[in-house]
C-alpha cells in the first residue's frame, strides 16, 4: 500500500469496533506502548479523564501495579520488547491483562486480545488502536465518533493549510515546535513523531500554559531563535490558555502558527488535528525529498537490540 | 542572595522538615505546579511509584478528582495563577487540599499548608519544595535522605564535568537535547528548565527508549543534527536501556555525551543529577554572557496576564 493510502486509511479504521471487556473492579488503569503504539495511550489518557490513567513507555511497571490494576498492552507488531517486558511484569503482579495489536508475541501471551487488522505501519494505524479503547470505555457516543470520523475526512478532502505550513518548513529549513494546548498536549506530542518519522527532522513538542515558565525565557532572546518554526494546536475555546499566545509572542518577539482544529466534540477535533499533522509531515517529506515510509534505521535498530 | 548563593543552599535545604497530613483514605494522589515548583512533582511521580500520582500543570483538573483525592497545590510564590484555578476547582469536587509554598494567595487559601523559607527563584527552592513530599508520604528513610545531601555537596564540591560540557555547548553554539533513562526521565526536563531560565538557551528533553521508536529516524539523517548536543542522563544499573545508548549513537552516527549519577539511593543519584544540571547551566550563561538569575520577561508575562 502507497504511504498515502495509508494515512487515507484513518476515516476507514475508525469503524473498527472489536472491543475488550473492561472488568467492574480495577482501581487504576496502566496502558503500556512505545512510539506509534504509545501515543494512543497518550492521547486517550489526554481525552479521558474520568478515570486515572497511568501511561509506561518503557520496560518497567511502576509499583502501585497490582491486582486491581487493568493493565492494556498495545503494540501493533505484537513484538515490541519494552511492552512485552512491561506485560510479564504486571502478570506476575497478578494485573487484568488485555491487549491490543495485529498479531507477534502479544497475541499469543495475552488472551483478551483485540486483533486490529496487519499490513501498515504502526504510526498510519492510530485509528485501529485508539477505537478499541474509546468503544470499550464508552468514552464518547456513537453522535461523537461519527463527528471524528467527519473531521478526519475533511482533511483527507483539504489539506491545503497544511501543506502551506510544510512549504514554510521547507524554506526556512526550520527546526518544527509544536505546543499543544489542553486537550491536544499528546497531539502535540503526536505532530513531533510524525515529523521525525515521515519527515525524518529533529523536532519538539512542549505545551501552553507551562513553556510560559521556562521556554519564554529563551523565545525572548535570539540564540538560534530564527532557526525554528513554531506552532500551537488549539480549538478556539480555551481563553485562559489560548490569551497567551498573543501576549507571549509580543513580549517575546517570536511568531506562533496557530493551528485550529474543528469539529463538535472533544474526540473530533482531536483527531482532525491528529490527521492534520499526518499530512503536514507527509507533504514536508516530499517538498525535502525523504521517503516518509521509510523507517529502516529503526528496523536495523531493533535488529542489533535482538542480538542479546 | 547571589544566585550561585542560591543553587549552594540546595544541601541545607534538604534539611527542611516539615510536613503534612497524608489522610489514610485516599483512592489517589493529584499534584498541580507549574515550572519550577512543577517540576517538584514530576520528580516525585517518577521516583515513587508506590502510589498512582497525577501531575496537573494547567488550569483544569482531571475529571476524576474526586473526594477521595489528596490534592497537592505547589506554588512557591503562592500566586500562581493556573496552580489557584486547579485548587479552586479541587476544592468544589471535596477533594482534600494541601498546600507547599513560601507564602501568597495559597497560604490564604489552604489551612494545611506547609510554608518554606522565602527569597529565592522558585526554581532555586527545589530542595524546600520537594522534602515535604519525600518525608510527608515517607518516600525515603533518613538515610537515603543523608545520602542525598551528600550526593548534592559532592556536586558543590567539583562541577568541573558540568563546566567542560557547558564549554563544548558553548563553542559548538548547540541546542542542547537531554535524554533521560528511569528515573530520570523527569530529571532530564528539569535541565530542559534550566537550559531555558539560567542559561536564556533553547532545548528540548526526552527519553530512552521512547526515542528509538521516532527522534532515531530522524538523527540518522544529518538535517540540522549537528546544530545539537546530545546528553544521556542514567547511572549505569539500567542494563535494558543503557545498551541502547551505543548502538543508537554507531547506527545513527550521533554522539551522546553521557553523564552518570552517582549515589547509592535512588533519591540519592536523582538529587545528583539535579545538581549537575544547576551547575551546567550556571556555567553556560556565564559562559555566553546571559544573567542567570534574570527571568524579567515571566515576570512581565505574569503582569501582563494580571490585566484582564
Amino acid at each position: 500500500m502507497e504511504f498515502i493510502e495509508e494515512l487515507r486509511s484513518l476515516r476507514k479504521q475508525m469503524d473498527f469496533d472489536k472491543t475488550f471487556d473492561v472488568p467492574k473492579k480495577v482501581s487504576n488503569v496502566v496502558i503500556a506502548g512505545m512510539g506509534g503504539s504509545g501515543i494512543v495511550a497518550k492521547i486517550f489518557q489526554e481525552l479521558c479523564t474520568e478515570m486515572q490513567v497511568h501511561v509506561v513507555d518503557d520496560y518497567e511497571i511502576p509499583n502501585f501495579v497490582g491486582q486491581d490494576t487493568l493493565f492494556i498492552a498495545i503494540s501493533y507488531s505484537g513484538n515490541t520488547e519494552e511492552t512485552l517486558s512491561a506485560l510479564e511484569l504486571a502478570k506476575k503482579k497478578h494485573a487484568k491483562v488485555v491487549g491490543i495489536t495485529s498479531g507477534g508475541k502479544l497475541a499469543q501471551k495475552v488472551r483478551d486480545c483485540v486483533i486490529v487488522p496487519s499490513g501498515i505501519q504502526p504510526r498510519s494505524a492510530l485509528g485501529y488502536m485508539i477505537m478499541p479503547l474509546i468503544r470499550s470505555f464508552e468514552a464518547f457516543s456513537d453522535a461523537e465518533i461519527n463527528q471524528a470520523k467527519k473531521m478526519v475526512e475533511s482533511v483527507d478532502k483539504d489539506n491545503g493549510e497544511e501543506k502551506s505550513i510544510a512549504k514554510d518548513i521547507a524554506k526556512g529549513r526550520s527546526i518544527p515546535v509544536i505546543y499543544g494546548i489542553s486537550p491536544y498536549k499528546s497531539v502535540a506530542y503526536r505532530w513531533k513523531t510524525q515529523f521525525n518519522e515521515n519527515s525524518k527532522v529533529i523536532g519538539y513538542s512542549g505545551s501552553f500554559p507551562e513553556l510560559n515558565h521556562n521556554d519564554t525565557m529563551a523565545l525572548q532572546l535570539t540564540y538560534r531563535k530564527n532557526e525554528f518554526y513554531f506552532m500551537v494546536l488549539c480549538d478556539g475555546s480555551n481563553k485562559a490558555v489560548e490569551r497567551r499566545i498573543p501576549i507571549t509572542a509580543r513580549i517575546t518577539n517570536t511568531r506562533f502558527r496557530t493551528v485550529y482544529a474543528q469539529g463538535s466534540s472533544r474526540f473530533a477535533r482531536a483527531m482532525n488535528l491528529v490527521h492534520k499533522g499526518d499530512y503536514l509531515t507527509y507533504h514536508l517529506a516530499n517538498l525535502i525529498n525523504k521517503d516518509p515510509v521509510d523507517v529502516r534505521v529503526i528496523e536495523q535498530l531493533k535488529k542489533e537490540l535482538a542480538k542479546k
